[in-house]
């Protein structure tokens, strides 16, 4: 059994407003919202009928388990700061922070890091979502385990160098893909056409690439080594992005195609 | 009344397969199938009960419908070879080529570009596939349109010029996209990690593109300006990507953090 009741959020970004919502569903107890922001940390703490507060010296010592879930940049100087009860266990959300940043200044810690992009007003059903877990001890990984259990059905044990890697590769995923989806919508803003078309497109790629590994779906000039395309593209792009912030566009265009042309050379 | 009933589809590929199947659903009849691969033709003729032919010259001059969907490299060679009766109307499927190519050598012709990607084996259903039509007379922008809502509910009557932008926006959209998502599972096979841990990341970023802008999507070390975690990244894809074909994938990661950041200056 999981002896987890009582927990403390630290952090009230979408991370943290997605897990109170799962904790509550689940009749966990929230105790406590930190965010450096306080009105960040009451909207969080309204939600879960608990206590808000902006100063981390001012975090409860009555939780079972501490989760943060906050900007890497500010990890360090909250783990500085924090004291909890020997007994409880700290979890942070991170997909880069190594678990070693809890050595030495608590007894019980792990990571637990879904891997997702979440939204602060969107609610997602979590039980799809891969969790990456990592603990300190045996026994506190069963626990976190359990804890998981609640929440997906594809939990994944995973060492820290692991999941920094895993982070990268949904960099490429997320961020990078939303990138090129981002410049396909200004194209065509440009061109006085509704972004939306490119939508039942983009749906498809996709689809393909959850069905097929991607190497074998990749098409387009670059893969057909239609260099005139390519070309004619570039040009295109030097006339609708003229501005200095989108300037490099024709160059990522070209950069990415022979970057293509690379990976996909018989 | 579209009085078209007899076609000839020249080309056999993934677009002349599916437009194939959509013709036959509706009780059109396919005379014959061109394809430079005899084989390539007679796949599809033995789906539609017609003739196949790899020679130009032997096209038959029947059909009040030639649809030409081949590599873009090869429509010159096969215009100048092609006769058709006068009446008779023709189409071509490209992205990138202009309709003036049957300028000053057919009557009747115009343009059916399906903006989606095609897999020869997997049939799509047309419904929701924008299609851009243009034509060289309005008589046949009517007559190519009530075509055209056989296939689909998402029918754009698009000029060259734009359809090439739009084309444009799509290899961002699509092969960009794709390209992002391959580098993505190679680096978690590297990784000894399941690539298919990234599905549920890759659903949902693609789910928020279609329900907001993705400039306001944009999340990651690049967008938040983490130059320490975008270090690390490269460091890890320098020593996981030695070979020579993958050797630019560190300067795709710099080049597009760059782009994101050029892209998303407050």
């Amino acid at each position: 059994m999981c002896r987890i009741k009582n927990i403390t959020l630290i952090g009230a970004g979408s991370v943290a407003t997605n897990l109170a919502h799962i904790f509550l569903k689940n009749n966990f107890i929230i105790n406590q919202v930190y965010s450096k922001t306080l009105t960040s940390a009451q909207k969080v703490s309204n939600l879960t009928n608990s206590q808000a507060t902006n100063k981390i010296t001012e975090i409860n010592k009555n939780s079972d388990l501490y989760i943060i879930s906050i900007n890497d940049d500010f990890y360090k100087e909250i783990i500085q700061k924090l004291k909890i009860p020997e007994k409880s266990l700290i979890l942070h959300t991170s997909g880069s922070i190594n678990i070693n940043i809890f050595k030495n200044k608590y007894k019980n810690y792990g990571v637990f890091y879904p891997l997702q992009t979440f939204t602060k007003n969107k609610i997602l059903d979590f039980k799809n979502i891969p969790l990456c877990i990592e603990a300190n001890t045996t026994e506190n990984l069963q626990k976190l385990n359990k804890l998981a259990t609640i929440f997906s059905e594809n939990i994944n044990i995973i060492n820290s160098n692991q999941r920094k890697t895993i982070h990268l590769s949904a960099v490429f995923a997320c961020n990078f893909t939303n990138h090129m989806i981002d410049i396909a919508y200004r194209i065509n803003e440009k061109n006085n056409i509704n972004p939306d078309i490119l939508i039942p497109l983009i749906t498809e790629t996709i689809k393909k690439s959850t069905e097929n590994h991607p190497k074998n779906n990749q098409t387009g000039p670059a893969k057909r080594n239609d260099n005139k395309i390519i070309s004619e593209h570039i040009d295109i792009l030097n006339k609708i992005f003229t501005s200095k912030d989108l300037e490099n566009i024709p160059k990522l265009y070209r950069f990415v195609s022979e970057n293509i042309q690379d990976l996909n050379k018989d």
